[in-house]
């Protein structure tokens, strides 16, 4: 291991032997942590070739079990944001493309650190079951065109174990490690085709949009590897994405944006994400796709179809809960609003409860941000910037700093 | 620590204050292998900044204790070599600086790896006794001007954690934990000048002359910062240093040095180094120095000074055992030697049972190899190259291909 190491260090390319004996031996307990993370942080240093980055996801895939799809019909199109602040997107596209005839079929994470995770949100329904075994998500998606999950254990374990010496190591900012870690589980997970949504700017783990095309770039190249369409959208992640962060309120945004109540950027990148796998999934051009889209969100039965999913996975909406507790943030100073700090409102909302430090903090469900104010509006001095939503923590001083009026 | 950790990743300089978190917190136990790991690889690819490598010597002297030497009269040298196969100056210089009159006081290592230590060599004397403690020391020193002992335990002992770690992590060849790691060593020791011996080649840790070159100047900057006087030599080490490898084997090498017998590249090293200490020393010129250090070489004083070292630390050469089992290697074909890889000659000792593959091995002080031929010899086919001293372990096949025949 010590010879790897320093190969690694010198920049010198690793065998496939040798990844899979480091990595391997890693999971297999055979490698100690101190050894794994000197080689983790040479590979941030030093980056890797191609060949390696090839070589290591499929060594990520083979390490557990991948899921056959093939018994679904049609073509079907999964579908990965790099994460953000406010992040409700999964929600929406479900129901869009399910009602559009397109099947999704998804595994979604936790949330840790700033960035809300969709299963989170979706269990903040009272009764809803993320935990389907894959046949029960079969089953479903062939009933209903639908099932969002949580990541099955069985899936990808090199990745779990990886990822959690990574996040304690300062070594989570890699963008070979990032690309292997995505892309070996959207392979394994068995779609034909993928959808990524790779996210730049404060709010987000890639900080310019050079790195955001760097890593859709090389994704791409992993897809063409295994065969699988992979398209790439890059979208900013500087502004928190939508009105609300806070498991509750976010699966209200959603609703309302099924509803068709609400059109705004997030709305919009709803659409463009849906018209994308639906023209992925239904092999059609984008304009086609896009108006198959609209039609569903303007005749109600994309708001249907998510009803439909939330009762398929024993979800009771009705008893959906916010807290009642309520403080409103008002500027100190008037002027244009130029900006909004996405990684400070993440921090924030986690502050509240509604997000984990640890991956052994339990999430208050009711408690939240609104956000009042769009960017460019006009702020006078004591307007609402944000309503929050409080369950046991108190708010910190000074979150109007946050918003950058000038 | 991740912030520590993330900072150095992106090449920032760590504050003295964050230094001390991490490597202060990593000797008290606070902070787990496999952070310090990710953090050292970091310093290895992103090095330090001059202000960092002193604010770092300083946290690994405050670590542990230092020795005064105050009551000593005179100035004290100290001499490091950065290691090498078949290196005995230490035995050699330190009767030949003592017959001079100039107190020298040493504390080395044992051997790890394919580089031997000083202390195992003179343990090969039976009944020598390295554990001397400090007063010991200092009382030896004013009595005879000359003491050399084991590392003790509690100077530095940050090194010694950190050094385990790195030796398992591929991080080793770092120009500034190494030059960390000697000068604090140095300047805990007490001397008040220091003569630095630093190695380059096949069989040293600095593989090039300008990655020697640069490690001595930074050794100087270290050395400037404390007000000692540092000297720097930068030697060669392609070729193992003198005729023999192996612990008696080395011992009875330096006494016919010591008693003028023996007149090669290492006697002409040996002169060198005690001419700077002696220099150093006493405030001569380079060539008055060099005229004292060979007359006590000539007339037998060093000689008789080496004697009176090994009786005072209890040493009884009369019983100096040397394997009585030997096997010639020799010449498969004829021409010009040009070189004798010292690396692999180093780690052929430690197979035969010289040294150490693990920190738990044992020695066996009897075996060796003795080296018959000088660069430039000519070689017919069938002359002896080397003689191997065996105990239990078998030599392996192909020794002859160490030597380059050309």
């Amino acid at each position: 291991m010590n010879h790897i190491i320093n190969k690694k260090r010198l920049g010198q390319e690793l065998t496939r032997e040798e990844l899979s004996k480091s990595f391997g031996g890693y999971v297999d307990g055979n490698i100690p942590d101190y050894q794994m993370s000197a080689l983790l942080m040479a590979i941030c240093l030093n980056g890797m070739t191609e060949r390696e980055i090839l070589d290591l996801t499929d060594l990520f895939i083979q390490s557990g079990e991948q899921l056959d799809l093939s018994i679904i019909e049609g073509i079907k199109v999964d579908k990965h944001s790099t994460g953000g602040v406010g992040d409700k997107t999964t929600m929406v596209i479900g129901p869009l493309v399910a009602s559009c005839g397109v099947s999704f079929i998804k595994m979604s994470g936790r949330g840790l650190g700033h960035t809300g995770g969709t299963i989170d949100k979706l269990e903040s329904i009272p009764d809803f079951r993320a935990d389907l075994t894959p046949e029960e998500m079969i089953d479903q998606v062939q009933k209903i065109h639908l099932a969002i999950a949580d990541q099955t254990a069985d899936l990808v374990p090199m990745d779990k174990k990886i990822y959690a010496l990574r996040s304690v190591t300062g070594t989570v900012e890699s963008i070979p490690l990032i690309a292997v870690s995505v892309m070996s589980k959207k392979i394994a997970g068995g779609a034909d085709k993928i959808l990524l949504d790779v996210k730049f700017g404060e709010g987000a783990f890639m900080k310019t949009k050079e790195e955001a095309e760097e890593l859709a770039e090389l994704m791409k190249k992993i897809g063409d590897h295994y065969h699988k369409e992979v398209r790439t959208l890059i979208t900013d992640m500087n502004t928190p994405l939508g009105n609300s962060i806070g498991n509750s309120l976010e699966v209200v945004e959603a609703i309302r944006i099924l509803k068709n109540e609400e059109h705004n950027v997030l709305t919009e990148l709803c659409i463009e994400l849906a018209s994308n796998i639906v023209s992925m999934g239904k092999e059609l051009s984008l304009a086609q796709a896009r108006k198959e889209v609209e039609t569903v969100l303007q005749d109600g039965s994309a708001y249907q179809k998510f009803l439909e999913f939330v009762k398929a996975q024993h979800g009771d909406l009705a008893r959906l809960e916010i807290s009642t507790k309520k403080q409103n943030i008002v500027a100190h100073k008037a002027g244009i609003l130029k900006a909004i700090d996405a990684f400070k409102m993440g921090e924030l909302s986690v502050m509240l409860g509604a997000g984990r430090k640890t991956k052994e903090d339990s999430i208050d469900p009711k408690v939240g941000i609104m956000i009042k104010k769009q960017l460019n509006d006009e702020i006078q001095v004591g307007d609402t910037l944000c309503t929050l939503y409080l369950g046991d923590q108190e708010p910190p001083e000074g979150i109007e700093e946050y918003f950058e009026i000038e």
